[in-house]
């Protein structure tokens, strides 16, 4: 029954821990979409009507694309950590495991925020969660990019730019909670989100400054 | 706690990337299925009975099965692109991920198009964003078969087969969208998405043409 | 913004092949549980009332419970499949993509025996999806086993007993549509499922016999 | 039509395994969260009705989270017996294959509970799950770290490590249930889990004094 012959050892870890991070953030960026519920219309509708449908729909869909480009960025950051880890450390594990469930809460927090989009509330429990998920980036990827995990041979430039892109998404969503918070328009806390490239270019114009 | 002895490098990036879509894919294809939604019938219901019950869901069928070779197609065309691609660039995250949101909302427009099928508009919609999902698809394969990704041994006539292939997919999609539009059937829209293959030998009969 | 540094060709067109097949089977298999519906009971529900509760679900669990193991048999005869193959082939796309097709709408299936299982019609749709499934994992197993896709180092007898396992599933289904279609109790005829075991030993030893 | 160039045999048959078992965990872990339903308020809801309308979900966040890390615990015990696995055995592919099958229905048992947790029957049935899914995975992780499966180069303390944290789980699971049972309060049955790390602890001196 068992065949001896193809021998083979998974010393991979690292490779295993990636691999299933990158299924359970594929699996809850494409969950997403099963929260838009689909308009069924009565035979004979006209264009206008299907066209109303779909409008009423806009804030999920916009719900949609942010979470989406949100965590999209996430794997973004996720990968270019562990493109700098070399060595398996059990730290990892709960590091990581703890940043995967603040993922995989995301597609109820959008579905919440489409739903009830126009008040303050939903708004700021949303970007309040997105803070929450940035800090366990910025954790994981400090476990990453330091010893025992990093290689040596990465350079410290490379270290720097994977630490100051987790805080630019921290600072975008702490700007979001802020907006979201005063602001006369709840939802423009939303939009805040794209204060993120700025942050982004503000951090890394400063880097620069300081490397001369 | 840690264990420093097992060392490994994930430098693999494209491969990582390759993987995560392929994750993506696979969920949005698997997950058209569950808007299908099961009928259950009264106890005694009779063979006639379950026979019109499953009937009744053709078109949600024809819709899956569309959507699921669409999907499948497009899966190919990543597949075939990344064949040839040999060197990691920033710029494949944002396309490739753009290219994954078009898919990832694939299941709601398959669902929203079976849901009122028989309307014009809900066809337009569905090709249209079959339209937009290839049209995302050739900017993704641009990238891929160009420098500095595309592996320099790659043949110019596999690079050109993996762009022609992609261009039939957004004149297969255009085509439905012209015939859902002015047809007096809009459901044949649909059905136009099968000139897809005849595009395709268009375009090869036509390359091989201009290689004479 | 073009890392130059990190060249990879991922060259392995079928190990990705393999992965797509693995997701999506691992998808299918894991949704069958959402078809089963949580009952929510008043407070002060007593335990005779939530055991109740529970065995009315008994049809819904026997039927994730045989849909699961029937989904994981096609994973292992895939996985024993391609374990022998080591060359590309274009053909092995659309033959995968079918056979990934109906393992995709097993949950659909499996949810519909469940809402309907003590009528006839369910039982022999059920039964007759598995054996569409098992001919097109039948025709799947051929390219793959067959050159130019087999590995030529594949000895013969691995081969054999990997097409003969398609078989059992395809004569074990077909038993099943007979139980269910004749049988006093059509229900019978997901029980007769379990003759693919007995199928499997059957043409096993007709296999050893025509050996000597 | 075929490309007879790019060779490649998949010979990493556990590899392959292992790959479908993150899928299926993965699929598991972040499907947890659709069972939790979006509150849906009416336009000029109040702060204090969006408070306690998550807050009126609070068991179902608890659930949550407590099965992510358990079936994230689950995960970690299968990818570190699997770092000591060396050799393919047909015997892995059913006692891997029904150990996922526990995992899988987790989000049934999860929802259950959220949905009925004051009472003791959902918290001793959800407990008794965990319970034999710890034992599954015992059996599971016997194999890998037995021969022919176990590298010959693992140490004893490592495969004992694997095994004895295996037993902590089931520890953990047989106390809650015994809690659950017998306490006033069944929803201690459900903290009773964070006695695993205290199990861990125990069992791990009485290694180390039996190593004296």
């Amino acid at each position: 029954m068992d065949e001896p012959a193809v021998a083979h050892a998974p010393e991979h870890r690292l490779e295993r821990l990636v691999f299933f991070s990158d299924a359970v953030i594929a699996i809850a960026i494409t969950l997403l979409v099963i929260e838009i519920h689909v308009p069924h219309l009565p035979h004979g509708a006209s264009t206008g009507d299907f066209a109303n449908a779909l409008l009423e729909l806009l804030p999920n869909f916009i719900g949609f694309l942010i979470s989406f480009f949100v965590i999209g960025a996430f794997w973004g950051a996720h990968h270019r950590a562990f493109a700098v880890a070399a060595r398996w450390s059990e730290r990892l594990v709960l590091a990581n495991l703890t940043f995967l469930c603040a993922i995989a809460a995301m597609p109820f927090f959008t579905a919440f925020l489409s739903a009830n989009g126009a008040s303050r509330f939903p708004v700021v429990v949303y970007c309040g969660w997105l803070l929450l998920t940035a800090l366990l980036n910025i954790r994981l990827q400090r476990i990453v990019t330091s010893a025992p995990v990093v290689d040596p041979d990465a350079s410290p430039v490379q270290t720097a730019t994977i630490r100051r892109r987790g805080y630019t998404v921290a600072l975008g969503a702490a700007t979001a909670i802020l907006v979201a918070a005063i602001s006369p328009f709840p939802a423009l806390g939303q939009m805040a989100l794209l204060s993120i490239p700025a942050w982004r270019l503000l951090l890394e114009r400063r880097a620069r400054q300081r490397g001369h």
